[in-house]
């Protein structure tokens, strides 16, 4: 069976606001075991969405639309529908008392245009919509299923996840579907994932394994087809536990999560604190720690010394280290790094210096040279990285292979300069 | 005339890399005056390219597509092309040559397969792709038009605007074109520039005037519709005049213009410098304005005192305004930012305390109460500020309106507390 999507609004046509929807839907449906074949998108126009919705309906078992639902006259979906199937609008009087309850709630009075939004397709099933006034529409035509929904994100989403795909899956009889789990990876190189787990990659048909970059992380996708939720899991899990044998730690997380959550974690767990000194990360590192709710029971302070007069003041860095071995030195960030810890008397220090560019690169220093340290109670580590990219991807990853260099250490595992 | 765009591409069908090309071409389309009726995408399969292509075609006056131009097996469009318009594909040697000299230009063999993308469908037009090996292609039929092109944005850019909008325009008579402009402000809300120019918003029928609000800046669009490049800059100048003669200096920049870069200039055009305290913005501020290059000319220092500790010792803010105000309070964050400005020696100071949340609210000190001051060598303004959102947009907003007080000192603009 075969899929389409149409996407019906102006905004959308026209770019004026991101269609998030359309790539959204199409991972849920291939999770799903749904065949996506070809997704359209028109404007508010009745003529072209009838043209559209004929055509998609002429080839396709499957037909979700998002869009155009709402109460305004530009809002055409359920006409366009009823035309098409030759079904009549009927008032719904379930769905008015639902409008009508939602604008009571609000104590607002409601609009004689939302009384369009009850008005339902014969033979439709309403979907519904606890997030929002326009209902969904189901609708089974000779064979094909027709499924109307809002075009708002927070309104479409739980309608397709819990009503639209099992209706579909139900009425084609699918019983597969797709899992994928992301494994994340920082501060290794892409070659050097081939290399760990490559006999994997290659030989693997179920699961199946992807490599990809990202800015400063590689991530390891597993990807597994099958009918039980269980038995997904089980190989899921049995893929997993032999990629951590090669990768053991390097992994640092699954998914969403983020790297300065699971750094903020650890630091928890080990009631560690953290202060940082920033120079060419200008603030970043500390503003992703902070990103996270609870970093002020472990990030205790951070500066931004973005002059040198900064880096001997606040961090006590010698003028001799700034004139001898240069401000973008190892010297220079582990004295950093210990000015902070000391300055603080945070569990830990962590430090960047770098050339961020586009300027001021020289031939011995060139732009993407920053130099990292971390510096705890009786001891410290500092490397050299080089990043490429633009300004603002070499602040990233520096705040990356620095945050990382924290978990690292807190997990006890090597850290490189790659 | 009517438009349809058909993006080609397994991974933009399943969701998989996000399609940023369609809305940027949609928007290209429209300020050349050339309407776009309809957006498809497909995946990597000859059936449903041909399919989707014949379909647009048999409606459209001109089809745009973009993507399968490459060199592997799953690069169709070339071939699905040729047979829909029965044009056999030619080997083109000028575009042969111009891929072998890529190749050899990089001390690369050039793989055997790329002599596919010299293979043109006759009576094509061979767009030039300095940026890429893969060439376009413009073919006229019957009155329509088809213009091919790369799906890589950095490649699919300039071959639209520079070869293929001036094609159509040409092909069609085309002679309009539509020009927009946006004015930002901040810290003014949008009941406000309504009121302001709100009589414009209404009477004006070209330029048309859109008022739009963003994370912590309100936008006005101006959209003039013309055919003569030079009058349409000359309605928008007038207009924008008018404009600015009503909000003034609260208008802080012009389409991509940033906040922290506006900042910037002005800081550098007075020959002053900026160190900043942040405690709910968390190193936001630092890094947005770190963002910009050569802002090691102006920002001094910044420091992010998550504890009360760093507060007191770094800052000098005294134990008894944490005690009896509290660390959110006006006279805590005017003693941050004069502790950072006489601790630094910069010309001035800023600082932010607040509650990002989602945790640490009280009914007294709500989740989104910010406080922010501004030092400066004989004065200083705090103002006390609620702003809505999760935490990340909180410290968002509390980051834009902070460095909003900065512009606005610099340019004698009252501070307000909106």
């Amino acid at each position: 069976m075969g899929t389409e999507i149409l996407t019906i609004g102006t905004e959308l046509l026209l770019g004026q606001i991101v269609d998030t929807n359309a790539g959204w839907i199409a991972q849920r449906l291939a999770e799903a075991g749904i065949d996506l074949f070809c997704k359209t998108t028109v404007g508010d126009n009745a003529g072209r969405i009838e043209a559209a919705l004929r055509q998609a309906l002429g080839r396709a078992d499957v037909v979700l639309t998002t869009g155009g639902l709402g109460p305004t006259e530009d809002d055409l979906t359920r006409d366009v529908v009823a035309a098409v199937l030759g079904r009549p609008l009927q008032l719904d009087p379930a769905v008015l008392s639902h409008i009508e309850r939602r604008f009571a709630h609000r104590k607002i009075p409601m609009p004689e245009n939302n009384r369009k939004q009850a008005m339902v397709p014969a033979g439709a099933e309403v979907l519904h919509n606890p997030n929002g006034t326009a209902p969904g529409l189901f609708l089974r035509d000779g064979g094909r299923c027709l499924a109307c929904m809002p075009g708002v994100p927070a309104e479409m989403k739980p309608m397709l996840a819990e009503q639209v795909i099992p209706r579909i899956r139900e009425a084609f009889g699918i019983r597969s579907r797709i899992v994928s789990r992301v494994l994340k990876t920082c501060g290794i190189s892409e070659s050097k994932v081939d290399h760990a787990i490559g006999d994997y990659f290659r030989e693997m048909r179920n699961p199946t394994i992807g490599v990809l970059a990202h800015a400063g992380e590689i991530h390891v996708r597993l990807t597994c087809k099958g009918e039980d939720p269980a038995e997904i899991t089980r190989m899921l899990d049995d893929l997993e536990e032999k990629i951590r044998e090669r990768l053991g730690s390097l992994i640092f997380g699954r998914d969403d999560e983020k790297l300065e959550a699971l750094v903020g974690r650890l630091l928890r767990e080990r009631r560690a604190t953290v202060a940082v000194a920033e120079s060419c990360t200008g603030g970043l590192i500390a503003n992703r720690l902070t990103d996270i709710s609870g970093s002020s029971e472990y990030f205790e302070r951070g500066v931004v010394v973005y002059s040198n007069a900064a880096k001997e003041q606040i961090l006590g860095v010698p003028k001799a280290i700034i004139q001898d071995a240069g401000v973008v030195s190892l010297p220079a960030v582990r004295a950093m790094a210990d000015g902070i810890r000391r300055g603080s008397g945070a569990t830990f220090g962590l430090a960047t210096t770098g050339i961020a560019g586009p300027t001021g690169g020289t031939p011995e220093k060139p732009v993407g040279l920053v130099c990292i340290a971390l510096a705890w109670d009786g001891g410290d580590v500092a490397r050299e990285y080089r990043f490429h990219g633009g300004r603002e991807l070499i602040k990233y990853r520096a705040a990356q292979m620095a945050l990382e260099m924290l978990r690292r250490h807190l997990l006890g595992v090597a850290i490189t300069e790659s």
